[in-house]
C-alpha cells in the first residue's frame, strides 16, 4: 500500500539570492534549512525545495540543457527496500526509469522515474524525515 | 500572515489514458475526480492533478510550445481579496504577472506568477476547498 503522499516539492533554480526574495518576501515564508546549493521549506505535510539546478540535473542524471524542466516531486516510503520495488512497479505502467535506486552522499536511499510525460519522480527513503499515518512529512536532521 | 503551503501540483499531460496507468497501477492511487480533461488525488494536504496540456497552458497563458514546463504549483488563500496583493508582493520580490487574476469557469478567483527562474504559481481563491489551520487542502465540490 503505497500512501497518497508527496513528500517534496524541488524546483531548480539558478541563483539562491536572486530566488530567496521571491519566496522570504513575496511569500513571506521562513525556511527551515539553507545552505550555500539548497533552501527547504517546511509546508503543509511535505517539503518545498529550491536548489541549485546543476546540482537537481546531476542528481536527477539528467542533462540539465536537453529535456530538463528544472523540477521533481519525491515520493518518500518507510523503508530503503521499498524504493526500487514501486520504481520497477512504476516502469512497468509507463514511466522511465532515469536513475537506478543507490544512496546519495546526503543519506537515504533514492532512484528517479520520469512519469509518462518526462515529470519526473524521485522515489526516496529518508530515514530523517518522518512520514506519520495521514502521510505528513516533517523535516528532520 | 500567508500559510506556508502548497494546495494543488499540476502537471501537464498528453494523454489521460495513458498517464493514468502510471499513477493509478504504478503507485496504486485512486482519484478523487477524474473528467476527459483532468484527474485530481487527494494527497497529504493537497491535490495532484493531471491536466491536458494545452488546457494546463491556456489557463496559465503560456505558449505551448515555447518555455512551457507543463507544470503548476498552487498556492489557495482564504478569500478572493487575498489573491491579487498576494500576486504583487511576489511580482515586487523578482516574480513576474503572467496572468492577472480573475475568476475561471470552474469557479473562484486566481491569477498566475512565474518565479524568477519561471517556474509558475497559481494563486488561487478556490471556495470549495476547505484549507485547515495547519494549511492541510481537501477536495470539496
Amino acid at each position: 500500500m503505497v500512501q497518497q503522499q508527496i513528500s517534496v516539492v524541488t524546483l531548480g533554480v539558478d541563483d539562491l539570492a536572486r530566488s530567496r526574495p521571491f519566496y522570504a518576501d513575496g511569500f513571506g515564508w521562513t525556511p527551515v534549512f539553507a545552505s550555500d546549493e539548497i533552501l527547504f521549506f517546511q509546508m503543509n505535510g511535505l517539503m518545498l525545495g529550491l536548489w541549485l539546478k546543476p546540482k537537481l540535473a546531476a542528481d536527477m542524471r539528467r542533462d540539465a540543457d536537453g529535456e530538463f524542466h528544472a523540477f521533481s516531486i519525491a515520493h518518500n516510503v518507510p523503508t530503503a527496500a521499498a524504493v526500487a520495488p514501486l520504481m520497477e512497479r512504476l516502469a512497468a505502467h509507463g514511466g522511465t526509469i532515469l536513475r537506478a535506486a543507490d544512496a546519495p552522499p546526503h543519506g537515504g536511499f533514492r532512484g528517479y522515474v520520469a512519469d509518462p510525460d518526462n515529470h519526473v519522480w524521485e522515489i526516496a527513503h529518508n530515514p530523517a524525515w518522518p512520514i506519520d499515518e495521514d502521510g505528513h512529512v516533517s523535516f528532520g536532521t
